[in-house]
């Protein structure tokens, strides 16, 4: 029988309208105090007249102190949970992707919070990111073993927001060998994905649906990718038969990375990359009276805190201004933004507000979000964090 | 030389931003009174310091009272400009659609407010809402008989905003004749479309990318289209490969449109026809304990004018709700907005308050927009009006 940990009076509307988090000033600490819990410790938790809510998992020293996996209070956070879980969010990216290359599961939207994994074929990035989920760690390298066969699982355990839950920062192989090279096709190009030394897990599966609509803007035009990272967005352009392609990123390695998928997909006379900071680079581009009929500006996130907002904004508003000072009459401009806390409308109004600065005219005409390997939950706005707006860029009319 | 408009201190800021809206209250009316203008007279705005903003047209009847077509002081409204535009128009669709079907013109997302022209092929659907367009009529005539030699073009004027203009209410064929049967192809799918008699301009080009990430979840699946109209989204499916289809609209008009569409493609066997009132017959299904894979819901605009939101919010909500009680265990809902009053966010927790009322658990895998072919002018909200949002919904976690 688990222990009980019972929400304030009124604390359970948030909840009871779908979402899975609680904050430690929603709890009744009188009638069942946090401290009395173990970081990831499973719990049933309750309203305030005692009627329970679902079944979660507490960490007594984080500001959002508990988590509900399940709105039934009979279920437990064990294999057979985890292998359910999993069943159907495999179900979920099967009816969209034929090949074994996604986001297995992503965190609350797919029931499982505090647990990320990406699926390289047979290679599994996992991420754990709560003491909830950190305590089936076990469990979960099980679950995959079952249903996978893997040749390898590596725990990316190395993200800043562990530290928060008490837990230790690490990377390991936990079953199998990482194999030489782990080559993924996204969309109908070829990456090789650096498990090991790359960003996050490894791979940014989030934009592939977007980068799938870019390829059928690309045909015999001039591509600039800023902040391409492993030409996720470059190569993708140069095998839909762009003329020449030009990746920016700030990282050496990134940019070997880029080369050698493009050479991978037999496109690597087109590629040019230019290791330097984005804004530099841009401005670079522009005293050299550089222009291309494409630019895709994909930055990492310019808003991590709520607090970061007004600062992160005017990057946003600068980068696509400069993009946009490189673009050919008529060109098209591909502007995302990873950041939660900047919303579509903030993006519109960023590029918006750069276009009138420089004179320009701008039409939206398409918009990407994060693919269906990151479904999001609705009543957990958190979980969306993707927007990709593409742009016609005209004189000003 | 044209008249000016001049505006009140400090009202100029949204023009500068890039909308192109003149509200009557905004306007300096003792150095420039409203009622000196003829409806449709072209005129150049500006702000209160005299500094030309643009040019424009006025009509003094409405609450609108001008709209900015160029932020040059020194063009005019006519042929050369008309034909300029309706190019620039045609080129960013062409950019998508590789057949001549499309909306051409998009309003003020085009530079051409009060002006839409959905394209069939060699046959133009023309509708004209500002007397500022009506003025150049016979301009805009003009022009696609130039550049596209046209079968036929109907002005599709009798549209009820237009009294509002001082404007009166006709339809006519003004070029050539209209064939006797007009077929186009969207995405994969022929359709005929009822100029004369349809909805609107006779078909509604602005869900058409949704339609074709529609098709590619249907295979094998029953499939229910709610509000069909003709068939848009259900003859797509069935022609996609679902196994059966069933289409309820509250027109015996557009049904018959559907066995049309569905005989055109060859799927007249799979398709199911039932008129009446789309939450009767949900209600009905329901009773009947009928179930269906995939549900799209893709009401007429619950919420035309900003009053009515609360009424109409609760009708999303409710349609969605029955829609759901109809779906097999981890079906799909596609759910529609076309009202600009309706935002995706409230879209998004109508179907999130009516899944947790019947204890279901959404999952928002994919969001769709209108059509690049309706492209949305950044610095102008009411230019965006579409959503389309699939879900995966299982039962209860």
């Amino acid at each position: 029988m688990l222990a009980s940990l019972r929400l304030k009076k009124n604390e359970e509307r948030r909840i009871k309208q779908g979402h899975v988090w609680v904050y430690s000033n929603e709890v009744d600490t009188q009638a069942t105090p946090l401290k009395d819990f173990q970081p990831g410790q499973q719990v049933i938790v309750e309203a305030s007249n005692g009627k329970p809510l679902g079944m979660g998992y507490v960490n007594p020293n984080t500001l959002i102190c508990a988590r509900i996996l399940s709105r039934s209070a009979k279920v437990e956070l064990n294999i057979k949970f985890l292998k359910k879980r999993i069943q159907a969010a495999q179900d979920l990216r099967e009816i969209h992707f034929d090949q074994p290359f996604y986001r297995l599961v992503f965190g609350d939207s797919d029931g499982l919070p505090g647990l990320v994994i990406d699926r390289f074929g047979d290679v599994f990035s996992v991420q754990i990111t709560t003491a909830g989920m950190e305590v089936v760690k076990d469990d979960i390298i099980q679950v995959l073993e079952n249903l996978y066969h893997p040749q390898a699982i590596v725990m990316k355990n190395d993200t800043a927001s562990r530290t928060l839950e008490g837990l230790p920062l690490y990377e390991e192989v936990v079953l199998g060998e990482l194999p030489e090279s782990i080559v993924i096709t996204e969309n109908n190009t070829l990456f090789e994905i650096p498990v090991e030394n790359g960003q996050k897990t490894g791979w940014f599966y989030d934009h592939r649906c977007s980068r799938q609509r870019l390829q059928k803007l690309v045909k015999g035009k001039r591509v600039l990718d800023v902040f391409s990272y492993l030409g996720g967005w470059g190569v993708a352009a140069a095998n839909a038969g762009a003329e020449a392609v030009t990746c920016v990123d700030a990282s050496e390695f990134a940019l070997d990375g880029v080369d050698h998928n493009a050479a991978l997909n037999g496109v690597a006379e087109k590629m040019t990359t230019i290791q330097g900071n984005a804004f530099d680079v841009l401005n670079a581009l522009k005293m050299e009276a550089e222009k291309f009929d494409v630019v895709i500006v994909d930055p990492p996130a310019f808003i991590k805190r709520k607090k970061d907002f007004k600062q992160g904004f005017e990057a946003y508003r600068r980068i696509n201004e400069l993009a946009m000072r490189v673009l050919e009459k008529d060109g098209i401009l591909v502007s995302a933004s990873c950041s939660h806390h900047l919303t579509r409308d903030n993006l519109l109004q960023a590029v918006q507000s750069a276009s009138r600065h420089i004179d320009r005219n701008v039409q939206l005409f398409e918009q990407g979000h994060q693919g269906p390997d990151h479904p999001i939950h609705p009543a957990i706005p958190e979980t969306e964090y993707i927007k990709t707006l593409f742009f016609k860029v005209s004189a000003s009319w």
